[in-house]
C-alpha cells in the first residue's frame, strides 16, 4: 500500500518543518505530529506513547523480519540567548546552502533524512522484504527517563522485536563520513557528602572538619589509573566536577562538604564494579573520622561495544560510497540513547556533523542532509539484500 | 581632684546600663556615652575618636608614668533570634544572681568592673602614683579596622605611651580564675582560586579541570605538620574551611574552583614565612597545569607571647588571691585586639567566664562581676606599688 510517491518527501523541507517546532525537552511543540504525518503518508503504523510529560512515537512499516530500526529524538536543548544567534533559533532558515537552527545537527536533520530515505527506498524497491521501524523520543536531551528506555519496554512488551538499529546522532566531528559510533563509554555520576561537626577554627578539637576526609577520598579516586584504553575505546577517565561547602566565615569549620564527579569508562569496567570500588575507598577515607560519608552513585549507562559484523560492514560501506571516506569505528564522546537500545538489538550510530550541536548558531550544510539521505537509502537497500538473503 | 566617691559606682548597675545599649558592631547605641560619663565622673579626660562608622574612646586619669591601661570593646555580636533567648538580649536583667544579655560576658561586664575598680582604688589610695588609661573600641567584633588599631595609632601619634595593658576579654572557660591569656596565636586567612578551562566530561582533553591542582595544593598544605606546639602554645593548625565550585551540571568540567583556609599558628612561625611557604606549594601544584592559581593570603595577626615578668606575676597573684585558684597562663582560643596592643606595650588578658559568649542566652553569674572588680582593684593596687617603687 504505497500511499505517497517518494519524490514528495524533501528531506530539507521536512528538517525545516521539524526545526520550526521549538521542542525543547520535554515540550513537543508539534514536532512528533509533523513526523507522524510524514510517516503515516508513507504507510507506517504509528503509535504515540506518552509517559508523564514526555511524548514518544513508535512507527513500523511491514510486518515481517528482519526489522531495521531508525532511532532518535525530536527534542532539543534550549536555544540559550536567542539574541546571540545569527538566525532565530527556531526559524529553520536555509541561506547560502546552510540549514540553521536548534536541532539542525542534533538531530532533526537526521530524522528528516530517515524519512526521506524510506521514501526513496520504496520508490526504488517497493515494500521492504522485512520491516522498517522508527523509535523516536521526546526526551533524550533531558533526564531520559520517560523516553527511549520506557518506549523500548512498552513496544517490546507488545511483542515488537528489532534485528538491528541505527541511531541518527551527529557522529561526525567536522565532515560527513568521518565516524560511525559502534559503542559508547559508560558513565557514572557520583555525589559524596561528608558530614562532620561545625566549630570554630580556634578550637578544632571541638569540631570535626568534613573537608579532610572528602579531600582524602577524592585523592584516592584521582590516584587510580583506571586503564590504558580498550579496543575501539579511549582510556577511562574520572573528573571531579564540583566541590561544595559554601562557607563564607573564615573562622568557622563547616559541618558539611560535598563533591560531585563523573567517570566515563570503557568496557574494561562494569558500572557496578566501579561503585563497589568507590564504596571501599570511602570506607578507607572514613577511618578515624567521627562523622559520616554518604555516597550517591548512579550508573547512567554501562559501556558497550557493538561487535563488527555484516551489519557494521554495510554501514561502513554505505558511508564510504557516498562520502569517499572510510569512517572510523569509534566509541568516543558523550552518552546517547544507544545505551538503552543495545539491550534489544545490535546498534550503531551515524548522522550529521556535530560541530555546532548544543551551541548558539547550530547549523549544518544543507547538502549534508542530502548526503545523509543517500547514505541511509543505501543502507536500507543493502540491509534488505544482506539480511533477507 | 576626686570628683565622686567610689561607692557610687556599682559594677553590676553599670554593666546593666551598658548591656541595655544594643551596640551591635558598628552601632554604638549610647554605650560609649554611658562609659564616658562614668569615667568623666571619676576625673578621666575623655577623647572620642571616630573612624568612618566606628566610635572609639580614649580616657586617661593622671599625667605621670607608669601608665596602666585597661583595654576592651563595647560592641557586641548580633543577638541572632531574639525569640530564642530566655530574656530579651538587651534587657540586662539580673535574676536569681545571673546577669543576662548580649555582652554580659563579652565584655561589658568587664568594662563595668574596670570602672568600678578604678573608683575603689581611688577610694582606698587616692590618686594613682602614675596614670590609668582606658582604650575602648566600638569595633572588635567586626572588621577591627577602625577600632583598636587606629585608636592606638592616633593616641600614640599624640604622645600617649603605655607601660602595661590588660584586656578584659572573657578568658575563663568555666569558672573565674582559670585562665590568664599572655599571648595569642597568629591567624592567616587564605583563599585559593584556580582557573582552568570549562569543558564536557566526555572531552577532558579539550578542558583544563581546575579541581585536581586545587586538591593537590590543599593536600600539600594539610600534609605538613607545622610544629608540636611551643611553650604556652598549642600546636599550629590549618583548617580548610570552604570549597567552592557550585557546578550543578554533572557532565561539565568547571572553569574555576576555589577554597578557603585558616591557619592558627604559634610563635614557631611568622605569618610572612607561612605566606611564602604557601606560595611555594602553589607553584609546585601548578606544575603542568595550563591554567592559573591565584592566592589571597592575609595575616590578620602574628603570634605573640608576653614574657612572664613582674607584671604577669602580679596579675596571677591577684587572680589567685580572689578566686583561690592559680590561673593557667595560656594563649589558646581566638584572636583579640591584644594582637594590636602587643606592639605598644606588654599585654595580658583576664575577664569573665566566656562559656556563653556569642551565643543565645549570653549570661554570667552576677557575683562574678563583683569578683572581677575585686581582682582588678587588687591589680591596680599592686601595680602602682610594684612599678612606682
Ligand atoms: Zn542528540
Ligand atoms: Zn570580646
Amino acid at each position: 500500500m504505497l500511499t505517497q510517491t517518494a519524490s514528495l518527501i524533501d528531506p530539507l523541507a521536512l528538517a525545516r518543518a521539524l526545526i520550526q517546532a521549538p521542542s525543547v525537552t520535554p515540550a513537543d511543540a508539534g514536532a512528533l505530529d509533523t513526523l507522524e504525518s510524514a510517516l503515516s503518508s508513507l504507510g507506517f503504523r504509528c503509535e504515540r506513547h506518552r509517559f508523564e510529560d514526555v511524548d514518544n512515537l513508535y512507527a513500523r512499516l511491514g510486518t515481517e523480519a528482519p526489522v531495521f530500526c531508525f532511532a532518535g529524538h525530536t527534542d532539543v536543548v534550549p536555544a540559550g540567548d536567542d539574541a546571540a544567534w545569527q538566525k532565530p533559533p527556531f526559524s529553520g532558515e536555509v541561506e547560502d546552502g546552510v540549514l540553521w537552527g536548534r536541532g539542525a545537527a542534533d538531530m532533526k536533520g537526521a530524522i528528516a533524512a530517515f524519512v526521506a530515505a524510506v521514501a526513496r527506498y520504496r520508490e526504488a524497491h517497493g515494500e521492504p522484504a522485512g520491516s522498517i521501524a522508527f523509535l523516536i523520543t521526546g526526551d533524550e536531551e533531558g533526564p531520559a527517563i520517560n523516553g527511549t528506555k520506557r518506549l523500548l519496554e512498552a513496544v517490546h512488551e507488545a511483542g515488537e522485536r528489532f534485528d538491528h538499529c541505527l541511531v541518527g546522532e551527529p557522529t561526525n566531528p567536522e565532515r560527513m563520513g568521518e565516524t560511525i559510533k559502534i559503542g559508547r563509554r559508560g558513565s557514572l555520576n557520583g555525589v559524596v557528602t561528608v558530614t562532620g561537626r561545625q566549630g570554630h577554627v580556634a578550637y578544632p578539637d571541638k569540631a570535626d572538619n568534613p573537608i579532610p576526609p572528602l579531600l582524602d577520598l577524592l585523592g584516592r579516586l584521582l590516584a587510580r589509573k583506571l586503564d590504558d584504553g580498550a579496543p575501539h575505546f579511549q582510556p577511562s577517565n574520572l573528573e571531579v566536577t564540583s566541590l561544595d561547602v559554601g562557607n563564607h566565615a573564615h573562622n568557622v569549620i563547616p559541618a558539611k562538604a560535598s563533591a560531585k564527579f563523573n567517570i566515563r569508562f570503557n568496557i574494561s569496567h562494569k558500572g557496578e564494579d566501579l561503585k563497589r570500588w568507590i564504596e571501599r575507598e570511602a570506607k578507607a577515607a572514613a577511618l578515624g573520622f567521627e562523622g559520616r560519608i554518604d555516597l550517591d552513585l548512579k550508573v547512567t549507562g554501562d559501556a558497550f561495544l557493538t561487535r563488527t559484523s555484516a551489519f557494521t560492514d554495510l554501514l561502513k560501506d554505505a558511508v564510504a560510497a557516498e562520502t569517499g571516506q572510510e569512517p572510523a569505528m569509534t566509541t568516543g564522546g558523550g552518552t546517547s540513547d544507544a545505551r538503552f537500545i543495545k539491550d534489544y538489538a545490535p546498534v550503531a550510530e551515524f548522522g550529521l556533523v556535530g560541530a555546532t550541536m548544543h551551541q548558539v548558531d547550530e547549523r549544518v550544510p544543507a547538502g549534508d542532509v542530502e548526503i545523509l539521505t543517500r547514505i541511509y537509502t543505501r543502507i536500507l537497500t543493502r540491509y534488505f539484500e544482506v539480511f533477507n538473503a
